[in-house]
């Protein structure tokens, strides 16, 4: 749940009018995203989508973002595409906040997630990672391997209120992740945060990838295990071994996995797990009664991080990898 | 802050089938509107706004509310107008919520009221209250005199949790409400909940009045007073007799005042300030922590009460009758 910042209708106006993108017939906020404010911008031309960068984004960090964008849209990926105003500015304030306005996507988020929806989503996960390689653009992960440890101590003290033994679970882990994170697999752009609110679809197709606000250089592969446990699991809890075939293998048609990185798949998907579970506690802990936000659940990223710690290898997930580069279905 | 019902893409495709109004494109919860799950439907033949309506509107109602509304609009009262279905029915069910389609308005609410937004305000109510005339639909306003004092019961022993004081003061507010509450002025249809974010404009005109969920049959006045609390306070507190004046004589040149309505405004003014103050306060005390709703400040509306408790009569909004009724501005 979003919009955290009232734009006046003349602060409105006056912003479009920098544009070539005719007046304002409409503006409503967006109940989606929880990073920034969107709004659904209606002019006599078409469709927008206005956004306010809030404070959990660093300023800093946007001239990458809105690069990265444009990158991959003149690439012919589907996502959100920052307009430039009539004097070539992709990036303006509002508000007091940085301010951009984007191509509006067509299509659906998936509410619940088929294994059509996970092919697709395999394919196109693909495509933005080939796509990614030419960007010329770097930005850290903030929220990868070393951020995890300094994020668990501010929460080390409370995090049994959530859960009694969850401090100590979460400190092993974090032992066991540094000490056999993997090395030299494929770096490059990733989304890190594709969710399925961040992926729109028209019918089985996806029809854009949106929300690039934690897009950063990183193993390839994270993206994937980010995947495995925003996709695969059932509201039950369960593993859901078809949707992860059919994403690694879709994935596999468009960019092949090596061995290596096939082979860390439990252990990204780990980490990708405990990264979800310290953020998701940290909000838990912080976010203040009567705020207008909906926490989500950290406890459900434990049980992933609990399924993900027990597997035997990536085959838990679907396929062997001779299956996966035989090319077979 | 709303969008409390998710509805899944299928559900979605097969509800809208049900219309003739193309296939979906796209379909945005809007962070707008506390009582219901309102989201910006997008088909390929244009936009649209779907409602479902969630627990706080009585599904009895609804007729009421449909009927009331294609009423207006086909009277030529810029409204939402709901959207019959090939099988004539408007009002059908969604995620096992009563749910309807309606159509898309242009325009944008304003975030700052100007004088000249309280002047478009003023004969765009006097346009419904006359156009309501003929409606034969009639719904008592379950939030009128009668609902105070039970309200307040609920509320009194934890009001001084908000203020010290507030219990006696509201008490004795009642008490002179119930007393002098005027009779026999004119009556008919209602909005009831005239605050700027349901009344759309374009520039200084009004495009659309929406959200009819509160319309009951009540004193055509006390609308009027509804509005001179809504639209005519600054934000610190002090009252804008320019707004008011517009408000009152914009009004005045569609629909006349009479006499008695003119001289009832303060009374209708703090009865009407009475009924906010008591369901937010009713809202504040019993909103869930972590709940993801913006609660309002009950207070604002003491102040409010407070003001029109001291005035001496209606002519401290601006004009006496005969300057209203004398046509002049």
């Amino acid at each position: 749940m979003a919009v955290y910042t009232e734009v006046a209708d003349e602060d409105l106006r006056s912003f479009v009018a920098e544009y070539d993108i005719g007046t304002v017939v409409s503006c409503k906020g967006i109940a989606e995203g929880v990073e920034n404010s969107n709004y659904l911008l209606q002019t006599d031309r078409g469709n927008f989508i206005l956004t306010l960068y809030e404070k959990r984004v660093n300023p800093a960090d946007l001239p990458f973002f809105i690069g990265l964008m444009e990158h991959l849209a003149r690439l012919g990926l589907r996502c959100p595409t920052p307009l430039a105003g009539r004097d070539g500015v992709h990036l303006r304030s509002l508000c007091g906040r940085p301010a951009a306005i984007i191509s509006f996507l067509q299509g659906l988020w998936p509410r619940r997630v088929t294994a059509q929806h996970c092919a697709a989503l395999g394919r196109a996960m693909a495509d933005l990672h080939l796509k990614g390689q030419s960007f010329p653009g770097e930005r850290p992960n903030s929220l990868g391997l070393r951020a995890w440890r300094p994020l668990f101590e501010q929460e080390a003290r409370r995090a049994d209120e959530v859960k009694p033994g969850l401090a100590d679970f979460l400190r092993h882990e974090l032992d066991h992740l540094e000490a056999h994170w993997p090395q030299g697999l494929p770096t490059g752009i990733i989304h890190a945060d594709l969710f399925p609110d961040n992926v729109f679809y028209q019918g089985d197709e996806v029809s854009g990838l949106i929300d690039f606000y934690f897009a950063c250089t990183d193993f390839l592969a994270y993206d994937i295990a980010i995947c495995l446990n925003a996709w695969c699991f059932e509201i039950d809890g369960s593993f859901n071994i078809t949707k992860a075939r059919l994403l690694l293998w879709n994935y596999q048609q468009v960019r092949p996995l090596s061995a290596a990185e096939f082979e860390a798949l439990p252990i990204l998907a780990r980490g990708a797990a405990i990264r979800f579970l310290l953020t998701r506690l940290y909000d838990w802990l912080n976010t203040p009664a009567g705020a207008f936000v909906k926490r989500k659940d950290p406890l459900e990223y434990e049980r992933k991080l609990r399924f993900h710690a027990e597997v035997g290898g990536a085959a838990a997930y679907g396929l062997e990898y001779d299956a996966l580069t035989a090319g077979e279905h």
